[in-house]
């Protein structure tokens, strides 16, 4: 119908033109703007439509106009699943009519025949109504049509009227935005996590025993006390023979050494067994409730991958690439060999029977009560498998959550995150300056890469020890500890390491650890005096205290006069929780010098004075206006964590803080 | 098939997900880039796809890698009409062996068994080839499975060889991108075009006399020497007698008062019918033909709205909206009144009938010579209907070019031109700042309004005498000529009113011409020796004469440390052409001061001093390094255009510059 007069452009947000869903977490409103208008002078008006998935009802609201032929308006979304929403937007003959009416009232012409069309319109939304509203409207219209002309212009100005015509337009030629665009809702936990890695094997305080689940589950209690609320565990299956790698990655182990826990498959099972010196299934899930009655979760490791002796090797043939000379191709990556590996052949001609069982694997242990997955290595799959994956599991567990361990380009790893990763590992161990944490946080937050990416930073992994933690001492562990925390909403260590310091590389230049727990049983002791433990949890009850750190769109960064204060607010969305950092970059020195902040952004009066409190470090410091004053020593602290707080001044002439 | 692995994403360009075509002449390329790559580390292939519409056979080549998984390719549009263009891309698993085998090769591995798979793939590769590559492909695999190592390493490694295989690849996987996306090829007008507008009823000389189409023939002539191809005339159709117009708007004309040409309508006819004063189609096609000879061209207005006296009003009063009591309904913008015109009703039952007829309106004046369309306030009418109206008539000849005149907000301007319009009038008459103009100027070229708005650059028009002309004496008048004909690549002037420097507006604070052409019969004095003919006719021939002139991707602005003065670069795509062009803002006073350009983008070296030649004003200068001073006084000449000579060395030692 070519009388359909309205466009409907740029509706933001839309991923690659909705091949894609934003992502938002059950509670949150889904802000959504677009460019609506018609040809000529005429108002338009406009609705957000949006729908749950298997609803055929679209719910709709009001939208607002922003000035420039642009309107917003914003939906909640109240429970797991997929959403869908889209735009409709009509030309609006009553508004248009009632602003005219104006100004020719302002210009003292003559409007009789203006009231007669006003009458029409209303009579005409009227047989669209019915009940009282219906009977009103055409009460309206009777007055509009007859009586004296100022008795009957002020009635047709009456604002109670505009309202009630309104509720009844005209939408017969309305136009709808031509994509429905998708929204995953998740739970909280996809947005806001404070994740914990350990070794189950390395749980069992004697040096050389092999830790099982049962002392895991004493394990859970420490990471429980420092406030984690994920906790991820390395491979928990039967580990290979062949080619079975030694300490430090070596090609000669002994008899005694437990090989790699990435080397997935042995006689004994594969990717739905446990391995035997961790405990049974009944083991297993009981570690699954510890965990839950200590309010955490645990999160298993999707590693897909097969040893030599995997079972799949045998009875799946097809699911590996074979060589010429007869034998499985085992991983490279030219000139480097993993022989105890066999990747698995994602162009397989029996790709569904592979893809079916993956798929089983994942059921199995969402049955055994996981419901957060770390994928190892996504990048090295099919992304037609994750897109498959991912969405078959969450229509049957909307509540799954996985993790995207991909360490590549970033192309690929923003790919992984839109064709529906919960959540990504980052660059973030590697951004150390002010300038990279600024421009790429920057990026992360401020572009729409925030509507599908969801960072979760990692300031070391058992394959991540940066060159920053090996040579920045205790300073640089506490820096990096408060930035992961507060740049990211959500963010894990790999510990016992971490909170202990653990800094020796393998060799001179490596990221690799000394004695790496990927091929040997280590212990730890907790209770070394240097430990981080009491900062950790006194971080994480920061960030459980406060909005503002457990969402990533709400950051800002500000300009300081020292590349190596770096300097950033995070705040929630309604300003009510605003959380100010400040970090030495400088592990070596102390480092002073002004910031300058947005009082606006950061909801404050340039004005009058405020306190800011160092939740870390608990100095509190009385300051006004947007330049302040820094200092901060890295061997006692390197970071402030403030929080702002107002001055109300009470009536007996005392202030005080909020 | 899920072992399509490849992915293609960020296709550019591409408006609104294809929605949209952009905007080519014929012998443009069409330069599209592409994210494409695969999971993993396999290299990946990719082809840029095109076709003509109404072909069904793609073309293709192959596309470059610039980095970061961004590729690029161009095609050339070499016929007038609608392409698409898409991107196809797959694993490519010869090049990542033949990668790989060269990694293996240095760490000194055997490759025995890599030898043999490299013989499949080549194999393979001589299965999808015929004649002499099948044989030599079919050999190349012999040669690489047996004898010794050496020879045939160095045979597999042999360029040729790659090439060749690479000519075979295996596509059954490839993944095509799940759009076509558009491109209009238009002629070269529509990129590079100079207008001038004229009311033929003022051409007679004589006061008073009603021009005719004779008169215009001469008057040709005389626009013909200043450079112009474009020749732009207001309606020429019968002018209504109801509530006509007298001179400077009065509504109370005199028997001989002409009316406004945009008053379409009358007993002697409508849209398709000549003004008699003017003379019959047989003067009018004499005249196109004379333009033609020329080398110009006519362009006709299209005003769609009626007086009511126009035929329409009573062969088809469903075309207009009509009031309660029984009138139709004249135009309006409250509290003004046009009651000379009544605007037809793109929401009419008979809205078919409607554009069927205003089609067969251009179609008619199509028949008869006019390929150029000035498209009066398209705003005001129904967007589904120009896109239609466009796409039929291009269509049917798509050498029409239609210029959408709209001053409206950004939005509307900026929807008519993506649904099809060749061309568009712009803000540029209202942007006189240094930072109005480089901002501007830097949203229409250099973001991606640039693939389908292309600006048209006035001003004046009969509507527009701005402030800045009606102040600034000469200065102003030759300072926003070289502006719109060096920013614009298609840029217009309403004449004689223009080069004659006509000034005088209605009344103080408005933008109307005092004694309008609109309502009445001006007689001009071509040859008064203020007349800007001269300068006109220059800067026609330095746009001529330089393809960096004749379009708008190329444009650059540089710092200044003068708020006064505006400097600018166009270069062709190759900088072969390269414009430098620096304004002195200030109507009124010299000014001076130091620019600062960015030698690379004007393919200069930073060492080597260069000669800028003023095309404009003949100076000579020798310059060196980015940074150079100017100095411009408003009364002599307020702007440098530049063409820049590299020097050259000749053998005799005698220096000159290119």
């Amino acid at each position: 119908d070519g009388r359909r007069r309205v466009v409907i452009e740029r509706v933001k947000p839309e991923i690659d033109a909705g091949r894609f869903a934003i992502k938002r977490v059950v509670g949150d409103a889904v802000q959504v703007e677009a460019d609506v208008f018609a040809d000529g002078h005429d108002a338009v008006a406009c609705v957000l439509l949006w729908r749950s998935l298997g609803t055929d009802r679209w719910s709709e609201i009001e939208m607002e106009p922003l000035g420039n032929d642009r309107w917003r308006g914003a939906f909640p979304v109240e429970q797991l699943g997929l959403y869908h929403y889209t735009v409709e937007g009509w030309v609006d003959r009553f508004r248009t009519w009632r602003k005219d009416l104006v100004t020719r009232i302002e210009a003292n012409q003559n409007i009789e025949i203006e009231l007669i069309i006003g009458a029409q319109l209303i009579e005409a939304a009227a047989q669209r109504a019915a009940g009282a509203d219906r009977k009103e409207l055409l009460e309206a219209a009777r007055q509009l049509a007859q009586g004296p002309v100022d008795r009957r212009s002020s009635r047709a100005l009456e604002a109670e009227l505009a309202a009630l015509v309104h509720r009844y337009p005209d939408r017969s030629l309305a136009v709808r935005y031509e994509r429905e665009l998708p929204v995953r809702a998740e739970r909280e936990r996809a947005r806001f996590s404070s994740w914990y890695e350990f070794f189950p094997r390395s749980t069992a305080g004697a040096a050389g025993r092999h830790g099982t689940f049962a002392d895991c589950e004493k394990r859970l209690e420490y990471v429980a006390s420092m406030g984690f609320d994920v906790v991820y565990l390395p491979p928990i299956h039967p580990i290979g023979q062949s080619y079975r790698k030694g300490p430090n990655n070596s090609l000669t182990p002994g008899p005694d050494d437990p090989g790699s826990p990435w080397a997935i498959g042995s006689a004994e099972g594969g990717h739905t067994a446990i391995h035997p010196q961790l405990g049974t299934m009944a083991d297993f899930e009981r570690l699954v409730a510890r965990a839950r009655a200590l309010r955490m979760e645990i999160a298993l490791d999707v590693a897909l991958q097969c040893t030599p002796d995997h079972p799949y090797v045998k009875e799946h043939p097809s699911w590996f690439r074979h060589r010429p000379d007869g034998t499985i191709q085992y991983a490279e990556n030219p000139p480097k060999k993993y022989q105890d590996i066999y990747p698995l052949d994602f162009e397989s001609d029996d790709w569904e029977g592979l893809w079916n069982e993956l798929k089983r694997v994942v059921l199995f242990w969402i049955e055994h009560g996981v419901r957060i997955f770390r994928v190892d290595n996504p990048h090295t799959k099919a992304f037609p498998f994750w897109e498959w994956l991912i969405s078959e599991v969450q229509a049957q567990h909307a509540d799954v959550i996985f993790l995207s361990e991909a360490f590549t380009r970033p192309k690929v790893m923003y790919r992984l995150a839109k064709l529906g990763f919960t959540q990504s590992y980052t660059y973030f161990a590697w951004r150390n300056t002010k300038e990279e944490l600024t421009a790429y946080f920057t990026e992360l937050t401020q572009t729409e890469v925030r509507e599908y990416f969801r960072p979760n930073l990692w300031p070391n992994t058992p394959d991540i020890l940066t060159e920053y933690l090996q040579f920045g001492g205790r300073p640089a562990f506490v820096g990096r500890l408060v930035l992961a925390a507060t740049l990211g909403a959500s963010y894990g260590i790999y510990g016992p390491a971490f909170e202990l310091g653990d800094n020796a590389p393998r060799s001179p230049g490596s990221e690799e650890y000394l004695d790496s727990e990927k091929y040997q049983i280590r212990s730890w002791q907790l209770d070394n005096p240097w430990s981080l433990r009491e900062l950790i949890t006194r971080i994480n009850r920061i960030r459980h205290d406060s909005p503002a750190l457990q969402q990533d769109a709400g950051l800002r960064f500000y300009p300081t006069d020292n590349p190596m204060i770096l300097c950033y607010s995070k705040s929630s969305s309604d300003l009510s929780s605003v959380v100010l950092v400040v970090v030495n970059l400088d592990v070596n020195h102390t480092q002073a010098g002004w910031i300058h902040l947005d009082l606006d952004a950061l909801g404050m009066h340039a004005g009058a004075p405020f306190q800011v409190h160092d939740e870390l470090g608990d100095g509190r410091y009385l300051w006004q206006g947007a330049r302040n004053y820094v200092e901060l020593n890295p061997h006692t602290l390197p970071a402030h964590v403030f929080r702002l707080r107002r001055r109300v001044r009470t009536e007996r002439d005392f202030d005080y803080y909020l």
